[in-house]
């Protein structure tokens, strides 16, 4: 028997209800719900035995991408670093169980650890970890890259807003389930490279990202655009990968402000076709077609 | 001077860009962005000096309840474990940091620990942690109440319908930002017990139920609404606080109904006024009240 790997949506029987409807005000139909497993990542070095570092709930496929995308964020490992990455092979796994562990192999020890919003209970016990004195840039692991991304980047604001609609038809499972966050890393003339879904909308920036690692080639595309808000760990990954433009459909946080001002990122929210929100660095939205 | 305590929304300064007007096509102003800063989550029980469990990215306010709220999701607590809430009280700290760590007191050792998925790089580090015989039971750390809550509780969809609406009338920082999930108790009539908001929707259902567990009163309300979609941590924390119906604006996840289905938790999702769709046990929906 092959190993079934699992799909992105799986078949359920619901009862939907209508209570104005004379016709099915309550019926029983067959539907597609977003498969949500759990994926655990791993990291092994020269002369250290593989480690967990991170499970995170996700939609299977594309799993390798998620893992280093994961781990570039954090971080743990730059496109050079990466040797080799593979599902879990333990003995005594059932099928299935195989595909929710993926170990991630570097030709050097990792650059650092993940921040420590993913450590647990074992993790500077004593210490207060969180509230030092440098809460953004040090307790939650942000690595900031030496210079700001894209320093001659110019978007019209007319290009940026056809992107929600050019992201939302790269997805090939929402349709079907309406369940699925997506990113998508996108060319400054609003040409789709790269778009990924996950029932988690930071899995599918860590896929995003991934696929380019894994690609061979570099993560610093001009504009990265998101189906929902865009809190700190968004503008993480996307300072991580070096983007120029953050842009999503929702609100974004203050924390995510914060970040992004400091990395010369460009944060746009609320985007739509009419209309969008410039939060940071709006130097690079630009009104009108250069 | 006084510790300043962070309010849910800040002000900040945007370029609003709106190409097809030709009043205003981009204009400078001021506007407010959700709150979002991390918080450490520690416990501390006789014996044992106080430790880490858990960082989460929130909407500051509410701190005690959503501390409270996690560890009871996580099996860490019952009610009757719980002997104080306080903020940290490190030396060295400043006024801000000071509210970015809670530390809650346990009059007994913890009954379990968190789930893996918080746990880090030192947790489990050989074994394969979550690709065991039992993902969801075991090594995702649900643990199922012994009795399905409310097998006698039936609900008509159209009470069902009109709370998303009651929801929204709750949400007091939304209408200011656009970036705020939330979460509400509500009795079997369909009022309003307790309604909470947040960054993280996981952290607006933690702060629900621990108001609940704070103000001494039971945890198992008749039903559980969010503004989001569910997905599997929601259904755990739902299930762990004995509610009947989890109802959702959005998609359900594959990983939360299999849980739901174990738990006997009625899941409903796409909650609207005019329809609703019911994913498991069915039957405490009705069409018409009784």
């Amino acid at each position: 028997m092959l190993p079934r790997r699992p799909g992105p949506s799986v078949r359920v029987r619901v009862v939907e209800f209508q209570p104005a409807s004379t016709a099915h005000p309550r019926r029983t139909r067959e539907d597609r719900v977003v498969t949500e497993e759990p994926l655990e990542i791993r990291i092994e070095s020269p002369g250290a035995a593989a480690r967990r570092v991170a499970v995170t709930m996700r939609t299977p496929g594309h799993d390798f991408e998620l893992a280093v995308g994961f781990l570039l964020a954090e971080g743990v490992l730059t496109p050079d670093h990466l040797a080799s990455v593979a599902y879990c092979t333990d003995v005594g796994l059932s099928p299935e169980e195989e595909f929710n562990v993926v170990t991630v192999g570097l030709n050097a020890p990792p650059l650092r650890e993940p921040a420590p919003r993913y450590a647990g209970p074992t993790a500077g016990a004593a210490a207060c970890g969180v509230c030092g004195k440098d809460s953004v840039g040090e307790a939650l692991g942000v690595h900031l890259r030496a210079d700001p991304p894209h320093p001659d980047l110019r978007i019209p604001a007319g290009t940026l807003g056809a992107l929600p609609e050019r992201l939302r038809r790269g997805q090939r499972v929402f349709g079907r389930t309406g369940g699925l966050h997506a990113a998508g890393y996108f060319t400054a003339a609003g040409e789709p490279v790269v778009i990924r879904e996950d029932v988690g909308r930071h899995n599918a920036v860590d896929k995003v990202v991934g696929a380019r690692v894994l690609g061979g080639a570099p993560t610093d595309l001009p504009v990265l655009v998101v189906s929902g808000r865009i809190g700190f760990e968004l503008a993480q990954k996307a300072a991580a990968a070096g983007v120029g433009i953050l842009a999503g459909v929702g609100a974004p946080s203050s924390l995510a402000l914060d970040l992004a001002a400091r990395a010369g990122l460009t944060v746009v929210g609320f985007l739509r076709e009419e209309r969008c929100v410039v939060y940071t660095a709006p130097e690079r939205i630009t009104l009108s077609p250069a």
